[in-house]
């Protein structure tokens, strides 16, 4: 519990009304009890500020002046995450201190103030530096490296040599540094191709629930600096995926494609491999990309995906099909009409 | 192993030929063997009764008499199933008592005749109401509560202040109350949202293998009453999903969409944010669904799904393109003669 | 360590060079170091050799001689891989002997020689044939049966009945026959329908990480011989896939769908439940088959899925239509010329 001057103050934003009211729970305008934060993300919602409970709402710097407690800031979405983290800092029980069932081989180094749960298995050579989080039920391979501060929550999979930057979220249940899908064919048998790279995932990456990332064949498959993915999400082995991209649920990237810094992918996207995407690309839900695009910034939709334009031109002509057909048959009876003028 | 009568009169049926045959196994008409009970769904299979292999099966009302021990029911599918549960009780062999090696933080409370396994995981303040059973490397975090005869089998995920009804079944991996997919772009840096809200899973709702269901920024994701969710699916934060709802395998909804009662969502079916579907709609597989249909129990196809209608003329129309092209060819052809002649 | 004559010997092929040289890492060309094997499948790729780092190259019989020591094969890519793992027999930690906190019940079997990790639950009835290797927080269900040298990654739930061949590789988080999807509809209701059947899998398959196998509703869901599924693919109950095939990543296979031998499923490919593909079929990513397809080696693409042939085609027709539209006017336009005239 945090009295609303403490929060202006922690955020850096001006407090216009009562700084002594206490704040126990966060909201949205709707939700919002009394007691309760919110926040607006646009002037154009002040009028909503009267109808809320909420007892405190970080506003824009251009919000108009009204009667409810509000703290003023350059940008209050941001500023409100900010308010959340500094309200509730123990919102999410992270497990504390080192579990006396977790499984640490003699060769493992955990650095300062992590907090390793129940029934955790980390393997020999393995680096986990400080402030880091284990869940339990994860499985840290030989010589994996993680960073500071990172969150694995339960149920994760981190094979061997897999290396983790630092503040690195992984939701549960994902697989990082599985075997990439290779096999040579012999004679109608597949042979399974030893699978001997590695997956790096840099600095600031959250990766969702379930995904699932393949170690390279050599070399590494790499999710850059600050990249986002949402839950379920496929990508194979040698894979790069640049910094600050976005890949949404159920998207899947195959083999040894490259994605430059910026690119977001839709939700059940699918990439073929062995393609590129430059910098910034857009590429829409369901669209399947069987080609590379290295024009910065083009947005993408359909199979095969095609610049937007392209694609909502092509699907209008399509919904346009039925009436096509009916000129075209209005045309085919004139014309027998002028046929037989003849 | 039971008595073909008592078979019969605990799934209330009419038993016509012989009520002391033991019944070993339930099977398919086909595959059944000797000591079997098996189904019929309708009276038209009556001539496969002389052929199986099955000592008693359950017919409808309206078969035909025929040498085959028979139980006559109003509806043999729904009463075979009784019939195997009553035949095989303990057929899943779910873990009974609470193993020594769960962990169960001091402030949770478990309640009659369950089962907790090896190596499960309870955090303070959960509530675990009688009869639920829960399989190893689950882990029910802080303030969890799960109502009664649940089954949650191994490796689920259930994350802190989630809730489900009774009778919720949750096969193995399925990720409950993950974080939500969101960041607010702070010069070109995704910041991540604080996602404070939670998971609610109502009544009788079964969830399939590796799902992934996440937590709301505020308030709740709702999965109604009866609705039953197929493998692989995900359903982004602040989803509604109304009762009786019916989800196939790998189709995903993102945030903020609300979904009727009874709809139906093919396999790898897609929703976009924020839109709604009626009560009844159906989504066929692989469709992707870019707004809302607001008309109860349409019926959608495509991507942009379309009402089905449509969407089939559509691709009827773009399947006959080739023969359009020739007709048009011809047209100009035509007119190229006629404008000769002139 | 191994030295390049041994290695060459090993493998079978013709030591060209220096047969003394130690062999430290396996690597791609461009990214080989000093003391690397590498390997080209092609004789073309003959001028690269001059500039890889690589101190040892399998080649192919065909190769132009060159300075550099190489290993002449007749198929360098299988050969590359017995080198790997002749080179480095231990490269993957899998766990050995049994650790003192695997819950093994009372009545299972255990081979001799394998590995089972810590916090592995083997329940009453498994066998486990000799060389098999169980990772952590694997689920072991009553009476399943594992073969000989399978290789059984982290938090793998294999349930009750269900019967693995020899040499299985069942990647992290894979859950191995869970109910079907089956439910029936009385009164707005769905009951469930027991899922009694099982799901058997064959010597020789590979199943990629989270992919999800329901168990039969009677009977079995089969995995032929030689099968490769990638990551997060769905396979519901009753479906039989046959040998040697290859299932990409994030594809469905819905209820009771059949698939020959040497059957190729691109990634995100959907399948209807109850149809048919015969020996050699292929299917493009992202596909939709919505019916049986049953001539061998047929190659399907697009959704609904049509022979690529007549797939390609309709989508250059679509491509063309702003062009068709732009004839058409055209067209309409001389003709009301023409009708003007008369």
């Amino acid at each position: 519990m945090k009295k609303t001057g403490e929060i202006a103050r922690f955020i850096g934003g001006q407090l216009v009304g009562d700084d002594a009211i206490e704040i126990k729970g966060a909201s949205g305008l709707k939700e919002a009890k009394k007691g309760d934060i919110s926040f607006i993300i646009h002037e154009k919602f002040s009028p909503l500020l009267g109808m809320t409970k909420a007892s405190c709402v970080v506003v824009p710097l251009t919000a108009k002046p009204c009667a409810k407690t509000v703290i003023r800031v350059a940008d209050p979405s941001v500023s409100f995450s900010k308010a959340v983290d500094f309200i509730f800092p123990d919102r999410i029980p992270h497990p504390k201190g080192i579990h006396p069932t977790a499984v640490i081989e003699a060769k493992a180094r955990i650095g300062a103030n992590c907090g390793i749960g129940p029934y955790v298995v980390v393997r020999d050579g393995v680096s986990i530096c400080d402030d880091t989080v284990i869940y339990p039920f994860c499985y840290i391979g030989k010589n994996a490296r993680l960073g500071n501060s990172c969150i694995i929550y339960p149920g994760v999979t981190i094979r061997e040599e897999v290396s983790l930057g630092n503040r690195v979220i992984i939701h549960p249940g994902a697989i990082i540094g599985g075997d990439g899908f290779g096999y040579d064919l012999a004679k109608g048998i597949f042979l399974k191709i030893p699978q001997i790279g590695t997956v790096v995932v840099e600095d600031d990456v959250e990766i969702g629930s379930n995904v699932t990332i393949d170690r390279a064949r050599f070399s590494r498959t790499v999710i850059g600096a600050g990249t986002k993915i949402d839950n379920l999400v496929q990508v194979a082995h040698n894979v790069t995926i640049g910094r600050n991209c976005v890949v949404v649920a159920q998207s899947g990237i195959s083999g040894s494609t490259k994605l430059g810094n910026g690119v977001m992918l839709g939700g059940q996207a699918g990439l073929v491999h062995h393609i590129e995407l430059a910098d910034g690309v857009k590429v829409g839900a369901q669209s399947g990309v069987l080609k590379s695009f290295l024009e910065k910034d083009t947005v993408l939709w359909g199979t095969p995906a095609k610049p937007i334009r392209l694609a909502k031109r092509l699907n209008a002509s399509t919904a346009l099909l039925p009436k096509l057909y009916a000129r075209l048959n209005l045309l085919e009876k004139k014309i027998r009409a002028l046929e037989k003028k003849k």
